[in-house]
């Protein structure tokens, strides 16, 4: 194989996207060759966008049946991804989901078991992972420059998004549509960088809003402390009701501060451990030596087209992925844990209950009186693109 | 009266402070007549030190029937302030005390009640109230600039204190001696000026963990989310374990962003309030236009010698206070509220049972089997510095 022929699930807004950065040669070593869609109007765009070698599917067995591709986009509502996953494993394609993993763990632990008998790569669409600032700060941490970690704090305010935003797309802010709201649409990258760096917690506390900025059903803002097994503790800080917000990612560990904010790295270095200090100084008031480093971060943020790259490199290569596709549980595992924490009020302690979770998420579809300002209903669509 | 003749009580760190800068003028309209401590070796170090118009006393009766100063600054342990304040005050002296107003709100509620039937003038010892930058934020909240208050975040973890600081006095960081750690011994101020600036929370839920990274029975590290009365949310983290800690202070507005950090304002301002723009945009995404100004802080901030003058100023021409005595039990209230989430693992609304926060924090110094690393044991010692 020389290329690995691509064939994308669901032509919206990221679906295009990988679709026009394939078609514009940015993933030197894949080519477009099919493409799937429940809108005639989407496939109608396609066709008249897309050339020929592309085929248009408005049939989704016949779509895997096809053989047209060798791997698989999955760029559908949060729902199908893990649905989707397991047609094209077990239909023998590679394949890459957008993020988040799914929307409960549940159906994203049996999409990891189908993935892990499969012998097919299976990637997520973690781009943020690229970022040279994110991937410095994990080897700064990992190679135990920052010493053992002590507490960290993720604001990540940032995500301003208006009514509208949410008036735009039915699916949008609604329990049967995307099962959750900033949480499952804005933060997974955070989440997911969060436990790529700092590891997963033991127990999770959350305080959530739901509606609080918007007129909307699912939360937009949100506070979570966690707590880890060697008794460091986190915060995560979100919503998307504030402007301009904040983005800034704080980790102490025993030998100094990290701060990662306006895309720069800074690393308050101790030139001696606090514990060695602790232990050994003897003057009462003082603080062991500390320089303000900044932390050069070089390389590309290839973002997109770099996952898609690393994918197809380990489909003709069999390289290791940034981001296996199995990872994507960890970051909803904590979007899940957080939604629980705040439903029951209570701490939850991880691994959780994921039919628990399930039948809260259930119940808050069923129970859902909530309207679009449009006047349409939003109706659970699981069986979505297929 | 054209000099305030002060008494103090307690020549130890503070006291002796306090007593310098009213010797050297830093205080014009008041001068020291007399000073009181249990401490024969601290007296001694007084007789030698001051000039002879200090009368020096052994005995709190004595100090307090004698009539040698018309103010008193208490400047003892926490425990004792409300105590001593109460007998100032009913021996009709001018009353300062040093933060925090005391251990408990029971023993302050009744000192409080005390300074409100008093015609006497009760401060506390607030200095960093004096801060230009912390009266410039207030000043932007008061008058509408930040619009209504959304989020508060303060990060304030440079408290950092080794060990050999906590084994240098007995009754540092014990139930019996402080009555808490961080919360009691640093944070008073910036739990003031929280406060001060942010108002009261309806509830509080806090997460402690106790000599976490020290060798002592109380906390040394705090995560405490509140809950306020129009739907915003705080946060405010604590510890002397790390560092170099940070000390920054984040407050979201429905008009922007101030953060104060490294003693600087910074205001990202909102060129129409975020309610406004949600309400009348239509594009999907998009954001209010923000502007980063820089506020100017101008000022000195004056800290102790401010407020001591500031309290002579009240005494004498009946002005102001910037820092009332009565409003220390609101800081002394988080903290409180603090301690009795994390000891009960729950939620507290305030005003919480003042009772029930006397119970448990009596069982700790009941139950307290600490021993100071020095040998020596710890006692209650309420009687303190009379």
């Amino acid at each position: 194989m020389e290329k690995v022929r691509i064939g994308i699930i669901g032509i919206g807004g990221m679906g295009t996207g990988h679709a026009k950065n394939i078609i514009a040669g940015k993933v030197p070593h894949a080519e477009l060759t099919a493409v799937f869609d429940i809108s005639a109007e989407r496939l109608e765009w396609a066709k008249q966008n897309f050339s020929d070698k592309v085929k248009i599917f408005d049939d989704v067995d016949a779509f895997f049946q096809s053989k047209a591709f060798d791997a698989v986009i999955i760029a559908t509502l949060h729902y199908d991804h893990p649905v989707l996953a397991i047609q094209a494993l077990n239909h023998g394609y590679h394949t890459m989901i957008e993020k988040p993993a799914g929307v409960y763990t549940k159906a994203v632990s049996e999409m990891n078991e189908v993935a892990l008998q499969s012998d097919k790569v299976f990637g997520i669409m973690y781009n943020q992972r690229t970022n040279p600032v994110y991937r410095k700060l994990k080897e700064l941490i990992d190679s135990g420059e920052l010493g053992e970690i002590k507490r960290s704090i993720w604001i990540i305010t940032n995500w301003y998004r208006p009514q509208s935003y949410y008036d735009a797309r039915e699916w949008r802010a609604t329990w049967a549509g995307e099962g959750g709201g900033v949480l499952l649409n804005q933060d997974p990258h955070q989440l997911d960088l969060w436990q790529w760096t700092c590891g997963m917690p033991k127990r999770v506390r959350s305080f959530m809003s739901f509606g609080k900025y918007h007129d909307i059903e699912v939360e937009d803002d949100v506070t979570t402390h966690v707590e880890y097994e060697n008794g460091a503790t986190g915060l995560f800080v979100t919503s998307t009701g504030e402007a301009p917000g904040t983005n800034r990612f704080e980790i102490t560990g025993d030998r100094g501060k990290i701060v990662i904010e306006d895309d720069k790295l800074t690393f308050w270095r101790l030139r001696v451990s606090e514990r060695e200090f602790n232990r050994d100084f003897k003057g009462g008031f003082g603080s062991p030596e500390c320089w303000k480093c900044e932390i050069p971060t070089p390389g590309e943020n290839t973002q997109h087209v770099g996952i898609l790259n690393d994918w197809v490199n380990a489909i003709l290569h069999g390289t290791q992925l940034i981001a296996p596709g199995i990872e994507g549980i960890k970051g909803l595992s904590l979007s899940n844990a957080m939604h629980l924490s705040a439903w029951t009020d209570s701490w939850v302690d991880l691994p959780f209950d994921e039919n628990l979770f399930y039948e809260k998420l259930k119940e808050r579809i069923d129970n859902s009186t909530f309207k679009k300002t449009t006047g349409k209903e939003v109706t659970l669509d699981v069986a979505g693109t297929h």
